[in-house]
């Protein structure tokens, strides 16, 4: 997909409208919001919208505005400061634990900055002097603003959905997943497999290094585990019986008294959860979601199977569903949490959980500069995830995009697909 | 003051305009915020604004319309759960450490409960049921609502003073105090002093118990520590030399790596305080405010001398200034920080700690019932400030006010006047 | 009695013997221990006892022998740093914490390093050059061991009673409380009343600043309260009304699960009670021992009482009991836990919590040097006990004397003595 | 092996001597120790070598005795709950923080158990009554023992060489390090390999799951990196340069204030190093050891290389050092840090990080009951760690064995071995 390809002949006038369009994105995931609702972080990894907003911007004015557009003014040398994420290398940044004290810049002056940035990239993408290497550049901050949109919408859900009066931050189209497909065993032979990104077109670091894989013959679900699913491994006691549990998983389970996934309620005999369109019972057929690969884990062996590794992932996500689904997705409709149907839903469902701990691939190289420290400095104590969400922009979803988290994250959209060996 | 005093003959019509004009004050305190500034609570002793206003709302709601008002319609029962400080009696509470995570209800939705409830309010001081004993709770209502407007300033301050773009809430008139007073010694001599509220008008349960206390001779400062004065303590090395701390308190210096007030900033040179103004150069001639009760005590012993008993103050006060002078305060003109000069500057300028604990009078008892939470409570660990800040409500101001902190803290208005034996 | 009487014309050759009685008693003290029991630190605020063998000693090396004794040789530059406690001015100190982590110098090690500065002091005393700064600051050293003796009791009782084997310190004689005293009302008029240490003998600096009190007549009850008494606290749900507590005690009692005393065990139906002499039964017609203050003053206030501040509590203990009763003490017999009885039990019995926070008398003055550092400094967030415990050094007691803890701890004896106003 | 393989004809009289030779050998690592040295924990990971020595002797009284050996009598009921280290299906536990304040059972006490258990074993194993079943229980007890052994000596090591006396284990013979081999590059071509143990002989469950997996070529360094090699990263601001790090490995180096390895210290200009023959300066020719994998990495980054897959070092051990070479071990000689040399030295040096998480292999099952709680509970968040260290029990070293610890962890015998793709 030539939007897709930095490094393909895109002229500036193609790149300037698609910069646009994903920019705008940001604003539009926002669009539900209330002020207040921009300013907060409930906890660690839940960053303020507002910051969000500022933060993609000030990649744009760090990495290529600043760099290369000559004369270009810096919009407020405190902006840096205050929306620098994680990278050492470009000086000294706000506490990350203290961005939900900042009530100034407010939203409408980060929304000026916004606007500020865009009318100058757009200047600069009209002024002629945009090399490849600055495209490829613009391409890394584009998709870093796609990431960042994906967070946002989990940023936004733990937001409002950790607040008592559950505000809907969107009316759902009710789907009815009654005649949800059956679950079987896809077989994969034994085999060397090709694992990551060919180089053509855009990916990130941690795609590279394409390599073979030796995979034993396995058995992967086609279909996630639903809600009903998780639900008797809920009523079964799973969450009370240690030899399902990893012992650090046993420990946050304890300590964060989690008894089912993150959104659920019990309530007055009811399962209720909590979705982007309000508090609503269970959807007993949709795929179960806001699970954190502790709880993954403990489910699969509960079944008496595992979790797939994440080369055994992308080899089933590619035979059995090598193109994505024609969902609507977010950009046209905006309705989140309508879950797609397609071809096994390997992409753009949920993030499933692999069993492979997140390390670099054998010929990863971290590029030069800051924008090495974009993905390889992560690579310790992370578990992988495969396939997008319906929170995912949709050209960013392939097969070999290679997602993590820390084991007892569960903010995000993950799911369960398990497997085992025949 | 009549309108201080609600056990004399109040009627219900002088009550009502007093309840609307002091309620209104809140809302003008929260003028010059922007919305994004009401959410945010960056640390645990800082109320989000918005929870303040929510907060003094609820109590009318819960103490007097819910009890007293027949037929009173609660206005969401969620608020209820949300906006209770910390009154175990009246039921479960939001943590207070998660105050600055509720983005809902809105500022607007808050604001228009506090419009419901005052509404009702009015009505229910009009329907001619309110008894003597029903009117000591609205009065304490009121007084409470006092007490938060003057934690919202000290909030407000908090919020914007820590924001590394410093706002100005509101432009200074700026005023000159290079024909500060001399300070000079005041006498008291030795003899048995009558110590606390007489219980004609309002006060608090903590003023009371009337008793008697013998002093010691002493001699107390006629004026405030000044920034020159404690500049010079900062500048030779003061909070360096371990014999002038509190054990608790050097401990507390070194963890903060306290090294001047709160809002000082040593920059390039130039000593600079944060005030409601904005950043400016720190006012030599100002009395030091933002001072924590380690940072007075240990001033205090650099000195030579100590600080004054809460028995010594309100001697010394009750003597040297027997009327609060005619500051303009907060109400008519609303412009914080500009200290008042008057005699000796006992009322109304900065909170003086005193060497005193916070302990109780001896004949003190609470009060039945909830409000009997309200002050007995909180009686450890705190020391005793008298005199009132310019951030305090003109009648709020007397000579038995005993307000009480925890030693490490300064995002108040406190100051130091310094005292010795003769 | 003379020997406590440092500034009188004590002679060398009393003083020496003097001196090594008190050393020999820390030894005393640890006998039953076995080795393992030196070394453990299972709490911030309990010590290895080796460490407190070690820092008496320290004390008289470092502020006598080093000072003043021609030619004395250091016995190992090591332990100076591992054994200051907190004396800022003596230099860098080993951190607390971690004194539980140190398994060198061994226990032997420790008495060998006891046995040499004994002996220099001992040589020292007899050298002629001893003046009277010295003695006094030889006495501070003595007091100082005998207040290490009284924790040595409370942390070898911690360590042995937070054992699961429950060991035995020492066999108890068992003692018949069952004609315990009729507790009845102690009258004290009003009127001005002299407190504090006349200067004649020894006392430590925070009881200086002889002064005068006035105090409004109260009455003070004859006994403490019993374990019967206490026990009928507890199973009335005492721990569970809320209206009884201070905040911050509630706050403890609940992060502790504090629902009984320390070494209070209910089980299997039984209440039973750690002593120095195993688990036993409790003891009903004993007092209550190992009380928090937040402990104490909510059984206070549901008896309908309070406590007295600590100047009611010397003026009467002055008045109801002017002498010592004749205990036979632990120098001579060793026997802990055996409750005196005597006149109305004010002295040697269980330190007694006061309602009075620990702040300095009018006119204390800290002394010059680092033995300024040994009282002043802890003057905050603590509160006063008074009256000596069966731990307590007999010559160690006394009217005037300051003992204080922070509100939430109670592994040393502390018990309880209601007061009322009448 | 023979002695290694449980499953072959071992007759009982051969497993008898067997049991006691490695039993005893536990006693042996501790002789050196004073009675103070068994007590302590002066971090969460290191226990009090008393609590190893009970802890070992408790798995053959629980999974052993007291489920096969008819008529057994426990030792002492408390035994087992103090003494289970995390066997959640045994029951409770002491808490793991807590070991460190145990002070009884004494030492004696815990060889007294040590002696009546062995008795038992042995009266047991004569019995006839030992299936093959409960000969694999005891292999594993023994190779549980074996593991303890190695903890213990990590332990010890912590205990004194955290003591500021740095005390003296063991004099070391000291070795000639000077002809120090010449690191050469060792290469393996592409290829499927077999991976994991074969099942013959005894083997713990995560090493079991032989499965293929391809390796693209590679060069793997002929020896360990040298203090000399690491000096020289410390020297040249390793430590200080971000890009080098994990970024938890960042933050764990700020957090620790780690410059170099743990034990090292810079004195006076001299580069010093604790060992167990107390404190000497660097042997430079030596490996460099007590590395965190966040060290590892950092500084295989800087050397333009990468440590190698756990695949890749179990082949490149296996095709270079296929036999552990005659080193004289603990049992015979006890001379730890006497680092061997052999073939290539990749057995029984120090235990060598690897890229690898610590994951399941393929086929991977834990085994049934408490047994299953061994190694698979504690597969997340880890990192492989191969080849066996001078601490290690010669029959305890192969090939195959998965040793794991957290990447920030350094107080094991961990080194560096550097690799790269070709």
């Amino acid at each position: 997909m030539q939007s897709d390809n930095p490094t393909t002949r895109d002229n500036n006038s193609i790149l300037s409208p698609r910069y646009l369009t994903i920019r705008k994105q940001s604003l539009i995931i926002c669009e539900p919001l209330q002020v207040e609702d921009y300013v907060v972080q409930p906890t660690m990894d839940v960053s303020p919208p507002k910051w969000h907003l500022a933060h993609t911007t000030w990649f744009f004015e760090a990495f290529v505005l600043l760099k290369y557009f000559k004369g270009f003014k810096v919009y407020r040398e405190d902006f840096h400061y205050l929306f620098n994420s994680y990278y050492i290398s470009a000086g000294e940044r706000w506490a990350r634990a203290d961005r939900g004290n900042l009530t100034r810049p407010s939203v409408q002056e980060v929304i000026d900055y916004r606007t500020y940035v865009d009318a100058q990239m757009v200047a600069f993408l009209a002024s002629g002097e945009v090399s490849e290497e600055i495209k490829h550049v613009i391409e890394v901050g584009l998709n870093h603003e796609q990431q960042h949109q994906e967070l946002l919408v989990y940023d936004i859900k733990y937001i409002l959905g950790h607040n008592p009066t559950y505000p809907v931050y969107q009316e759902q189209k009710l789907k009815d997943h009654s005649e949800g497909q059956k679950a079987n065993w896809l077989k994969i032979g034994e085999g060397i497999y090709d694992i990551g990104h060919d180089g053509k077109g855009f990916c990130f670091d941690n795609e590279l290094g394409r390599h073979r894989q030796f995979l034993h013959a396995f058995e992967i679900s086609s279909a996630l585990v639903t809600n009903a699913e998780y639900l008797e491994f809920v009523q079964s006691g799973g969450y009370k019986d240690h030899f399902l549990w990893l012992s650090e998983g046993w420990d946050w389970a304890n300590s964060e008294q989690a008894e089912h996934p993150m959104y659920w309620e019990h309530k007055d005999g009811l399962w209720m959860n909590y979705t982007l369109g309000g508090l609503v019972p269970i959807d007993l057929n949709a795929p179960v979601s806001h699970i954190s690969f502790f709880e993954a884990d403990a489910y699969a062996k509960w079944r008496g199977c595992r979790l797939p590794t994440e080369f055994e992932w992308e080899v089933a996500a590619r035979q059995f569903q090598p193109e994505l689904s024609e969902k609507s997705n977010f950009v046209e409709e905006a309705h989140f949490e309508t879950i797609p149907t397609g071809t096994y839903d390997f992409l753009g469902n949920l993030w499933e959980w692999t069993s492979s701990a997140y390390r670099p691939y054998p010929f990863y190289q971290a590029p030069e500069g800051p924008l090495g420290e974009y993905n390889g400095k992560f690579m310790i104590n992370q578990m992988v995830l495969r396939g997008g969400s319906y929170a995912t922009q949709r050209h960013h979803i392939r097969h070999t995009y290679r997602n993590f988290f820390h084991p007892h994250l569960r903010w995000m959209c993950s799911g369960i697909r398990i497997a085992r060996h025949t």
